[in-house]
């Protein structure tokens, strides 16, 4: 049985105060045999002294070994099955674009790529193209019209951009043409199944006509599109767990994707005490609160071991701003690791904290992966930590008789 | 896949003996932050050797998070997934009133309430109404017949009363008529499928008939029903894992559960000494006992911490006598945890130790929740132990080829 669908009947709000600190790609690797992660090097008294009165474990975000996006992690954590809800890809991309996607909007994540004389794709990224000239081409490609379907358009970073179809009757069930290695031709767009002949059509007609207006580029003269996603309709964070949720994130993947599970997502300054002070000022209005911090997996991906130490150093000077707060329950983890060594995402299971009056301590007396591969949480997978929030809030009733 | 389906297809039955010995909300919590469980607290000379020579660990009743009702909690110790098994309310209220219910019957929790002049529940409890006046109100109640349809009642405690439902048809897909809260009138019976129209207006003649010989009476002038349900048909523990089970239990809801999945529901009495008394004398006859005591738990809710101590060590005394009979597979745990500093069920992992000559022992030397944090079975899913007890006692045959 679903995680939401268990809960939801046992539900019993009250007035309890939930925070869930996500250091994004929190976890790490040492960068030699026997050495120190980013967060056993980094100095942490504050949550050390924390994890000593805490339950603590690790959580796979999807499973033992799968390596999540920055998506599927989150809405692991956030008490729905990151299997059974799934988002398109290039939903998340239009919602990292800060994108307002409407019910019944086909998102796709796009790349600007280059096409030889013989119609194959010699380079997937165009050359790695700059964001400038990106922004520059998506101006001619504006132009492109259709009846009864209107192409919306944002680029992203470099080569990449989001495409969204809006109109009557799309479908997501339609191909991608990207042939996904160089030296190959576009596959042709195909409808998936049969009432995605019109969104197939117009996806056709959007990349025939890039090629006519990008013609005389170089290196930018084709368009690959896939990630295909209709905005989902999941149930709210409200209609699941009866929490009045708020959201503190200043990256738009993040505050599009609390705002889909129904978060009201909280204007805020992005440095991690602006993040706090939005914390502090808006405690009374909501009961849960999902506060995001960029900047360590941002340092992870850059395979900059010493700033993520740094970041997470950052968010320990703040952990007593957040107990002074009293929060009945405070968990502090990532959404998934990223270890600097791999500068990527990882599947190595997240160190989490969760502090309330109802924990049995048998605390490490630090804040490490370590120290909570011996705490008392184990490890458990990411979409266990809600029941675990709601209960020790006391926001459950029994199951069964 | 299920449990049973997995399980059943490699059951091989032999002369081994099965003790489960299940202290009723053995988990706990400490008093103060650092401090001991009533568990820790406890002196358990036999336990504490008998861990040390035991596999160790934890179990989540139902799942991470999620407080268990006993009944769901105890089916998932006898190996049926307490989510797919589920049992309705009034027929748990019915087995723990010691009624026998028969196929068909259609059960459900009542209570005295007090209506006000306006028809609104103004007390849904009816002042906590004395026993004693509720079996004298129910003797009133008895007298209400209806062609098709016989009304079986048995007083509970104070205000609580169990009703059944007995007749060719019955359905239990029938709303309640409580309103939740007082000040509000009470709900319309309604029938939720169309099969149960009958039953729904049965019910509903019920009720007017109860307002009617209660005019009179203050406080309990109407009454509340809800929690229908029926007898479901279960696998028995033969059918599902070859077993000849026994329960050695006191208390009705508990031999009423082990009557459903065909436990032979063994005549004893209620003190520790007696339940092994009854297990040394039926050792002969089967081949799983299941031993319930109901003292920890009552403890717990009750709030009496040094009391829930004593009960422990009143189990402790006499697990030497258990060891004499030498049982192949021994387990002691308990169904849930009921902190005594919470005075309810939680949802708290439940510590267990389970002996059989084939564990990989790396004992901790000491039964108690923080030992068995650090135990080889680490925290699993209680519906998990029926496998765990069954192939230590070498009852199943590989998984495949």
């Amino acid at each position: 049985m679903d995680n939401i669908e268990l809960l939801r009947p046992l539900v019993v709000p009250n007035a309890s105060k939930i925070v869930l600190l996500v250091l994004d790609g929190l976890g790490g690797l040492a960068r030699e045999p026997g050495g120190q992660t980013e967060l056993e090097a980094a100095k942490t008294p504050n949550l050390d002294e924390l994890a000593a009165r805490s339950e603590t474990g690790l959580h796979w975000p999807i499973g033992p070994g799968v390596t999540p996006g920055s998506g599927a992690a989150h809405l692991a954590l956030f008490g729905y099955d990151p299997i059974t809800y799934q988002i398109g890809r290039g939903v998340i991309e239009a919602l990292g674009e800060d994108m307002d996607l409407m019910p019944g909007d086909v998102a796709a994540r796009c790349n600007f790529a280059t096409m030889d004389t013989e119609g194959r794709i010699a380079d997937r990224r165009a050359g790695r193209l700059p964001t400038e000239i990106n922004e520059r081409l998506l101006k001619t490609l504006s132009t492109i019209r259709r009846e009864g379907v209107e192409f919306v358009l944002k680029p992203g970073r470099g080569y990449r951009f989001v495409l969204v179809l809006r109109g009557a009757g799309l479908s997501d069930q339609v191909s991608s043409n990207d042939p996904q290695t160089n030296g190959l031709p576009p596959h042709p767009i195909r409808a998936l199944s049969p009432e995605a002949g019109p969104t197939a059509d117009a996806v056709s007609f959007f990349v025939a006509e890039a090629n006519r207006l990008l013609a005389a580029q170089q290196p930018a003269n084709t368009v690959l599109v896939r990630g295909f996603g209709k905005l989902p309709r999941f149930p709210t964070m409200s209609e699941a767990f009866g929490l009045h949720p708020a959201a503190i994130a200043s990256y738009p993947m993040y505050r599009g994707l609390a705002k889909l599970i129904g978060m009201q997502v909280l204007p805020t300054g992005g440095t991690v005490a602006e993040e706090i002070e939005t914390l502090r000022s808006s405690f009374a209005s909501h009961d849960f609160f999902y506060i995001h911090i960029k900047d360590t997996d941002g340092a992870g991906e850059d395979g900059d071991f010493d700033r993520k130490v740094r970041a997470i150093e950052a968010v320990d000077a703040v952990v007593p701003e957040i107990l002074a707060l009293q929060p009945d329950v405070l968990v502090v983890t990532g959404d998934h690791s990223t270890p600097a060594v791999l500068k990527a995402h990882s599947w190595h299971p997240v160190p989490l904290l969760l502090h309330s009056r109802h924990g049995r301590v048998y605390g490490p007396g630090a804040f490490s992966e370590r120290a909570c591969y011996g705490g008392s949480l184990h490890i458990f997978r990411a979409v266990e930590l809600m029941p675990m929030m709601l209960a020790n809030a006391q926001r459950l009733e029994k199951f069964g008789a």
